[in-house]
């Protein structure tokens, strides 16, 4: 069957969570694995796997630390759909981390930016020794040179690393430059799966992933009803109704968004807001656009574009956080 | 110049006066009108030329009806923005019709179904003859069978139709389905310039749009802020970004966002909104959709799916409407 090597990685609560601060309920989890069980998805990132000690915030939900007993609570029984986390560069202690025969989860995610690819890949051979699936994602590829990216391709391909991940961190990547990336990350490492992790800033997030898809990457992150940070990510429902497998239903997920998706919509916001289409247009980080949006001059879409493309502007700042 | 025979036709009133009734003020209109022509846009469809006469919904906003006298204390002056305007095939009253001399009109466009490609063409050669720029709009592609099609394009070929369009009156066309469509168009009418109108039902009508033009797609519709029916258009400040023609401008289109949309579109909706991915998805027209919306079951998504897709259903109807 077409696209039968496709895999699907729901990362709603992992990326969702940077949206209201990992404040799920335990309810809400197990209600989302349900729902994403039976649609047949094959991975849920359920979280990250940093550590409070190493993070401020640690008034987040318990999804921004995974621990592996709270975990068990949660998910009593697993389905065949996987379980997945997340960790940053700097931010996980790895005597966290139990073996995988010990852990619920099954892969382990390592988000890094072009110039930690060392230290991702470092993260990612212990964790491959503990018995994991294991994947780098490359955030902010839309402001990596070549050179750069060339010298981390020598990196990996030594790396057991299984899946390698195009991140488009500030959704400015358009269904061309997907071309483009993809074609040069299967040229350059023939060996590794690869992976897709959208922004949908400019609405491209599922068309972008299509594109990928058919090129053949085979790991696709999605979100349901799109909950991710800012604009928010490729739509799981959508990506499942794409894809011809027999094995997905998008009722369940239907169901999900109902039920557990636009209650939560009315609290907290993501998707198509104007402010973020600026950042992604502009090929910036969304995080100017999310401090707009917390203030009182959240619908100023003029002033903020003007701020934001005077040559005076010192208003874009660096990168911290991931995807 | 890369794509420098694009032309954008913003269809923000006429096909967004498909979501509240053409209940525009005309302080709006003139505001939008400003707005497009500072951003560089081509074409402002600003409504229906049909009949009240022929149609019921008299009720309904003058941009459902436009009358020249009216039209011309709308906008006195004209930019280099031109304006067009639709018709349906047996809701139109030719003698209604100026000649273009006497009009604030440069574009009349012809809106039907395959089976009516006879008529919308005789109608084309009508204004043809008044000096007008003629468009063909084909609507709801996605259930057009190959040899009607191929039908259709022998009579097209013979017309004075400057323009034919796809429409995707549905949203359910994916980038695959633009592609093979496009280069049908592009054989079976090589004298003919394309034209383009998505629905974002799937959130593909930028994506599509986009494959469109870089096959050498024209004209392409879009609607600031997305507004249309159902889940709406190709957003126009998408577009403006994508072309990198130094006579765009983005800036008056945030502008127009700022101050009519967003006011807008906290009374009336349109977007991504899932009854409309399930009809797009199903490759249905999205009045039951609209009718759930209506509702006060407007919510639950599942029971509409599970009725949709029911083997006893008869939930779907017929075409009526334009786009």
């Amino acid at each position: 069957m077409k696209h039968d090597k496709v895999k699907i990685l729901d990362c709603t609560i992992r990326d969702g969570g940077l949206v209201n601060n990992w404040d799920f309920s335990v309810d809400f989890v197990k209600q989302l694995y349900k729902s994403l069980s039976e649609a047949g998805v094959e991975y849920m990132e359920i979280g990250y796997k940093n550590s409070p000690k190493l993070l401020k915030g640690a008034d987040a939900g318990p999804w921004r630390f995974l621990d592996e007993g709270f975990l068990r609570d949660v998910i009593p029984q697993k389905s065949a759909t996987k379980l997945s986390a997340l960790v940053d560069i700097g931010r996980v202690d790895e005597n966290d981390i139990l073996p995988r025969k010990e852990s619920l989860l099954d892969l382990i995610r390592v988000a890094c930016y072009i110039q930690d690819v060392g230290k991702g890949l470092e993260l990612v051979e212990k964790f491959h020794k503990m018995g994991y699936e294991t994947s780098l994602n490359i955030m902010a590829l839309s402001h990596v040179m070549e050179n750069d990216l060339n010298e981390a391709f020598q990196e990996i391909k030594d790396s057991p690393v299984d899946v390698v991940y195009i991140v488009d961190s500030y959704g400015s990547l358009h269904l061309n430059d997907i071309d483009y990336l993809v074609s040069k990350f299967q040229r350059a490492l023939p060996e590794k799966e690869l992976g897709m992790h959208m922004h949908n800033n400019m609405q491209l997030a599922f068309a972008n992933t299509i594109v990928g898809l058919e090129k053949g990457v085979t790991f696709l992150d999605a979100s349901v009803y799109g909950m991710g940070r800012a604009a928010g990510n490729c739509n799981t429902e959508l990506l499942v109704s794409y894809l011809k497998n027999p094995k997905y239903e998008i009722r369940p997920l239907l169901e999900a968004i109902e039920n557990l998706m636009i209650p939560l919509r009315e609290k907290v916001e993501w998707g198509y807001i104007i402010p973020y289409t600026v950042t992604g247009i502009l090929n910036e980080h969304p995080r100017t656009a999310m401090a707009l949006r917390n203030s009182e001059d959240k619908d100023r879409f003029v002033e903020f574009y003007d701020k934001l493309t005077s040559p005076e502007s010192n208003y874009a700042t660096k990168n911290h956080h991931s995807d």
